[in-house]
């Protein structure tokens, strides 16, 4: 199944030419995810060609105005472009209102159901699941309440070995249950081992976006053995003290992070407005974790890669 | 004295890959003043190369999010970039908790200070004047409380007529009587005639700013002659119905409204994301007032021409 993600903004604060404030458009299994909405999410979405009346969940990290301040205009124009489909929007309990009080005072009244789930930004937490992913947010350390998302393929079904089921008497009614991962014992008592008669399941990959946060080892465990980690990195080196004092990273840190989580890749972003090149980013992480990559406005890359 | 407008946003409620949400920079005897805020208004003020800490007023019409969402990002990246200049924002009463509700929540206060003037939905106001300009609001018919907005170069001096002065025994302490157009009656009795001494000041333009409105002649008096009109133009004849309903205006209603005013110049703005060409604007227009343009994002015009 596919799951990839596209880089809506890859800047901080201060957008410039070349990175928007932050935003990145997911789509995993068919589910189509937007995690942050900076302002000029909605002019990206239309530059790199996607088609935005098919998201169905908006992840809001935290309300600092380089991550949200699209979220309002983005969902009046869904409206004026006649969605009817629900859309759900998760994220720190003050965001609600905001929405609900923008739109209250433009006179607007979506034609869609809006469903808010506020996030908790002190405890892991499963916000939503169906039978083929789960989005989990978690706790980031930053100015004011945060949290990541981690997006995850669940546990896949067991592929049917149909030349060894061909010879065995199992019958269609038992291959809901091989797949997954149950043995059969039929009526007669006859007993037939999963292993026989399947293939093990495809990996289920995982994607875990961190932005924006301080350098914080508590981090961890919620992003261990990610297939591919999205991590904040401001500053580099030479900011390091900047860094600290604005709660944000280095690109270094974030290296760490990945490096301490066993994550399969990483990818860096939201860097400050002050750097013309990516060049200390991308070597300050990769000499702690070089499986790196420094992400541009419009990028796409694979998470099940 | 320069007075020029450069189209920031010409677009309506529902942005285009063509078309940013409405604002509009106008530079006025070197006043600098932006006139909404639609989103994605920062990214457009860098893509046009204009120095955004030289702003020092900006004018919200009205409480619909393609006007506004780009305030509070813009006033945002002024501080972060270091301004510590104040300026002074004019809008609906509404907006002042806006700004400061989302500044709050985003744990920002700006080193720089904002002053706030709420401007008057219902009658016409002198919103700011110096030795040189005048900012004027108005109301205008929308479907929430809206007000355009009229910059006027102050009545200009006349202009020293050096030849004959210097044979007449007028002192330097008379000039700045006769740059007033004043008549000088010296301690001796002698009566000088303003008119003999000076050349006629140049004139003074004025730019008017009508968007959003339904079609309504009852702002005529407010832009009655200004040098160049811009007035909205959401739609063309054939979506009338549709304007009317919406509380906009066509392309042929803005027209009307020009003639009646005896305007210089009409320039149309805030087509809706319908309309792949402006050639029925364009044309339906003219019919009415043949000194008409529709505007375009990066346009620049020149409202002394």
């Amino acid at each position: 199944m596919n799951f990839e993600v596209t880089i809506l903004g890859s800047g901080a604060a201060v957008p410039t030419l070349r990175r928007n404030p932050t935003s990145q458009y997911v789509v995993c299994n068919d589910r189509h995810i937007l995690i942050d909405c900076g302002e000029g999410t909605q002019m990206q979405i239309r530059n790199y060609g996607i088609r935005f009346q098919r998201l169905s969940h908006i992840l809001i990290s935290h309300l600092h105005g380089d991550h949200f301040f699209g979220l309002v205009g983005l969902l009046s124009t869904m409206h004026l472009m006649g969605r009817d489909k629900g859309i759900t929007v998760y994220g720190p309990t003050e965001l609600e209102s905001i929405i609900k009080s923008q739109l209250e005072i433009g006179g607007a009244k979506l034609d869609f159901d809006l469903q808010f789930i506020a996030t908790d930004p002190k405890n892991p937490q499963l916000i939503f699941e169906d039978n083929l992913i789960e989005i989990h947010s978690f706790p980031l350390k930053h100015r004011i309440p945060t949290t990541g998302f981690l997006i995850r393929e669940k546990t896949k079904e067991f592929n049917l070995n149909s030349e060894a089921i061909k010879e065995s008497g199992l019958k269609i009614e038992h291959f809901h249950l091989l797949k997954k991962g149950q043995d059969i014992l039929t009526e007669d008592g006859q007993l037939y081992s999963c292993k026989d008669f399947t293939f093990p399941p495809k990996p289920s990959y995982s994607y875990a976006f961190c932005s924006d946060t301080k350098y914080d080892i508590s981090i961890v465990p919620f992003v261990k053995d990610v297939s591919v980690l999205y991590h904040e990195a401001t500053f580099t080196n030479k900011d390091s003290e900047r860094a600290k004092a604005t709660f944000h990273s280095t690109a270094a840190q974030a290296a760490d992070i990945a490096k301490r989580a066993n994550v399969g890749k990483l990818y860096l972003g939201h860097l400050s407005a002050r750097y013309e090149s990516t060049a200390f980013h991308l070597s300050e992480a990769a000499e702690l974790f070089d499986k790196t990559e420094v992400v541009e406005d419009g990028m796409k890359f694979l998470v099940s890669a």
